[in-house]
């Protein structure tokens, strides 16, 4: 464990989606010296035998140097490459067939949040989230392991500017539907058949940012008898109400 | 700051709201010394000062010995007695009209998640939330802060047994909505229009317990491209489902 300065994932999903997934990212694995095998462990060592990926065993107390003793790392760390991003750009480029469903975070800062809200958009089968560079949550082990690993099936667009890019979008025929309190519409009131789209979704405290608020095809919000939903909760709702829509036009929901 | 055995609650939102909404449960409220007063802080001096609670000023030190440095106190701490709940017969006993939303927990034992899911519930504006004393996550500060103070708003009802309560609920005209990724059907499926409802939400790992499972009305499932959602996020997904088939059935989604 002397890879002090990269980045480390930790936990089994996390782990076994990075192998899976993105076995080049991987460096070293790590696993605590006594911990009980169960199968899921022995899927992760059998993954990374297959592709060459070198197993160390450690004692507990080395964990406990790199990580904080309340992080639950089920035995097992990675040390890994930084997750890549892709350029909008390059995601543009990509022209697989079919509408195409994106999610844009605005200042979205708290690292659990934004792991959540990434493996909400997989679970969803949505194609990509975009971030900014500047004023997003840095994409560390904790986005990581919130994200149950999906950070390594979706694509991470990055851009510097978030206003230009949902510009570039809307050239490129993208719907914009940006959650807003003060809507007037509900979010179930958008069809989200039939385009590409791309939901907007800003910080619990702030929302989304005016200029990129005005760029809105749609501005949807979400009923609340309290108030606003954790961020997470809110994508979800959001996203799983376009995949009812889709599912049930398609008739591909059973 | 004597009161070490007390439950403590911290946070702008959670105080003010426990304050607000439950003035009998605070002992006190300690603001930190040289904290800039804004308008919530304010909104708190003066709610407390109107219920007659006590306000003292404490260094950041002393905060510290209570707290992680990690947590995000927002300068104000309140020492409180333990969130009340009430017991499913006093539920019952209540008759208020129209017809009941409820959802029961079964083993969720993170307090995150517990938090934003009564968070979720208060948004929703359902009837209440009902958990098991036994394998529950303890309704601690974490819980209070992660549902940003709904657990005032919202009647916990606490239960020995979650299966006896679930034949008491069948036997006061509830419908028992479980979900499982085993279910054939999905959650939208159902019609959740005119009736009593409980949805069961089990935990991550294990899912809901057989007998619970094999007394619902209705198993249902969330498609998912990946692994299972964030149970938080599940829920919220499926209430908001039935939020929105009852808004649009009652017209008052505007």
């Amino acid at each position: 464990m002397e890879e002090k300065e990269q980045n480390f994932i930790y936990g089994k999903n996390p782990v076994y989606e990075a192998i899976v997934n993105n076995p080049k990212r991987i460096n070293k694995i790590f696993i605590q010296k006594g911990f009980s095998y169960d199968k899921r462990l022995k899927k992760i060592v059998d993954e990374a035998n297959l592709n060459k990926i070198i197993i160390k065993s450690v004692n507990l107390q080395k964990f406990e140097q790199y990580f904080d003793k309340k992080v639950n790392f089920q035995g097992v760390i990675a040390s890994v490459a930084a997750v890549s991003t892709i350029s909008l750009e390059e995601f543009l480029n990509n022209k697989q067939q079919g509408y195409k469903k994106l999610v844009a975070l605005d200042r979205i800062q708290d690292p659990h949040n934004f792991g959540a809200i990434i493996r909400t958009i997989a679970a969803a089968g949505f194609d990509g989230v975009l971030i900014q560079n500047h004023r997003s949550a840095p994409i560390n082990s904790i986005v990581e392991k919130s994200s149950s690993g999906a950070i390594n099936h979706i694509p991470i667009i990055k851009t510097t500017s978030l206003n230009s890019s949902i510009e570039e979008l809307k050239k490129h025929d993208y719907w914009v539907i940006a959650t807003d309190i003060e809507a007037k519409d509900n979010y179930y009131e958008v069809d989200y058949n039939d385009m590409n789209f791309v939901i907007v979704m800003g910080s619990e405290g702030e929302g989304i940012s005016k200029t990129i608020l005005n760029k809105a095809d749609y501005k949807v919000k979400i009923n609340s008898n309290f108030e606003s939903l954790n961020v997470s909760v809110a994508l979800g709702v959001v996203v799983y109400e376009a995949k009812r829509q889709i599912e049930i036009k398609n008739n591909t929901f059973k």
